[in-house]
């Protein structure tokens, strides 16, 4: 068994040694650029772990789990321009470093690029992989319309945010560790049970990402506390706020989302937290989360191979959950 | 065999048949709109008439063909924001009618369907036509990236626009005829003639294009005359213009393509077209286009069948060379 820290560094090498230093140097750059900002390599390493679980020959799966890589970065960096977004880990996103037409076209291609390292999945395999990923790349999308969507409405529900972080986030982990086991042998329940543990683990995942959003510690997080706060995101948070306050709390609120003043933006952050402690919103979002990772462990529980099999992703749901940044 | 027109008739109705009336709508209808839009569906016409070649089961062809139809014009929405085209076949471009994102996003997921119609082709040609899809689909976005970089380049050569065109245009109506060769039974050989035929009679379509555009009847053509003139789009007429202008005519040439003003269009594709005549572009573009044409016609005089198997393609090559819009 690897651990997750040798997968890690396998992708990593692997993802390096890809050659984005072609003509047109417009076209691969911005991938190349993308790619080298680093990020968790989280989903990959879904695929490899599930894949390690049913074989110890974690190389068949890679060039599926680079795949899944690639694809991820292509969604962040076409949502990039759609968020009008300028960084991303600290570095300029490719719209701001050259332009949108650029970003557009360099996604495509990276899109392609995806799906060129998905079909070197093992001929026994590649039918059902393919398929499973069209499927969720499709679904992604599906997420970030919903995103963009309930960005414009005045209500959005508790459960039609799950649903679209279901789609949005959770997908991807699930067919990371779904395609890993199936390409590592398992049968179809254990791989189903696996897809499950992704899809519960990235719904805790996303709500863990709101609680830091506004409650983590700006020196660990990596990006400014309050920044969904700030553009009235309609998170687990806020959607329970606008439902759970009355009278001054809820004029207040309401207040709060109609400023975007810059110079009243600490303000607002402290305010609007104040407001969330307040309503117990903060509690309510943890609760979700728990009953997420608490879904997700008995998923993982209900594979059916050794203990020490399992240790690995365990420790990483853990970690995952427990993460300050 | 069926006839042209029989097989535009299946893709128009196969075409018109696929659902995009999904949630979430600000997703899909965009793709329903620019599908409803029309075209002249040559390149799923190319991918059954190269199948039914080879065999009279055509429908085993149809998925593939649909899955290119939707990849070309996935390229056309992501291609018009690219060049803040308002218009396409008389109606607003997408991002016209909706916006940029909702462009962006509607034509990822319009790739994803082509690679999900795609992937319904039989099993026992299904690696083979993913990797030369893919591979196409790449060289597409290659072209697109020229085609931008050449409009901000001084100079370009005859044989860089060709490559340029090449990518762009030529390799999807090739990929279009392999892969329907190879759906039908075609061996190698003849299959790699077909993409070849394909390759020839793309260059030779994309001259005719050049050609429409400036001399063409706007009548029948369906746009404007002169819009490449306009934009001073680099097509193989201005940069045979550009080499063999000398004195006044250099002189003259060059003045005109620093004219933007609107008030002057009409004069600017009056004097552009003359100095064209003068300076015989449009002879030397009918000859390279001959040319082409008379190479496509060699390649598919050594796929070895039936003369009357062939018949149909050598009509509509015939068809597209002589064609006024």
């Amino acid at each position: 068994m690897k651990t997750f820290d040798e997968i890690t560094q396998l992708i990593t090498t692997e993802l390096e040694q890809i050659n984005w230093s072609k003509e047109p140097t417009g076209l691969y750059e911005p991938i190349g650029y993308v790619l080298s900002l680093g990020g968790k390599r989280i989903r990959p390493a879904l695929t490899l772990m599930a894949c390690n679980i049913f074989s110890d020959h974690v190389e068949q799966a890679v060039d599926t789990a680079l795949g899944l890589e690639i694809f991820h970065n292509f969604t962040l960096l076409h949502d990039d321009i759609m968020d009008r977004a300028d960084v991303r880990r600290g570095q300029p996103t490719v719209h701001k470093k050259w332009n949108d037409n650029t970003a557009i076209l360099s996604g495509d291609v990276m899109q392609i690029a995806a799906y060129q390292f998905i079909a070197r999945t093992p001929a026994d395999h590649l039918k059902k992989v393919l398929d499973l990923f069209s499927q969720t790349a499709e679904e992604i999308c599906q997420g970030q319309q919903y995103d963009v969507d309930f960005e414009k409405r005045d209500a959005v529900s508790a459960d039609e945010y799950l649903e679209m972080i279901r789609l949005k986030t959770a997908v991807l982990l699930a067919c990371a560790l779904k395609t890993g086991a199936w390409i590592g042998g398992a049968g179809e329940e254990d791989a189903q049970n696996l897809y499950d543990f992704g899809i519960n683990i990235g719904l805790a995942f996303q709500l863990k990402d709101d609680l830091l959003d506004v409650f983590g510690n700006e020196a660990t997080f990596g990006k400014k506390i309050g920044g969904d706060i700030l553009c009235n995101k309609k998170t687990y948070l806020l959607i329970h706020a606008l439902e759970l306050a009355v009278g001054n709390e809820a004029s207040e609120l309401q207040n709060w989302l109609k400023i975007s003043d810059a110079g009243l933006a600490d303000n607002k952050i402290k305010s609007v937290t104040t407001l969330y402690n307040k309503l117990g919103v903060k509690a309510i979002c943890e609760d979700k989360m728990e009953f997420f990772y608490t879904k997700a462990i008995a998923n993982l529980d209900n594979v059916r191979v050794a203990e020490n099999k399992k240790q690995e992703l365990r420790n990483l749901a853990e970690k995952l959950m427990h993460r300050n940044d």
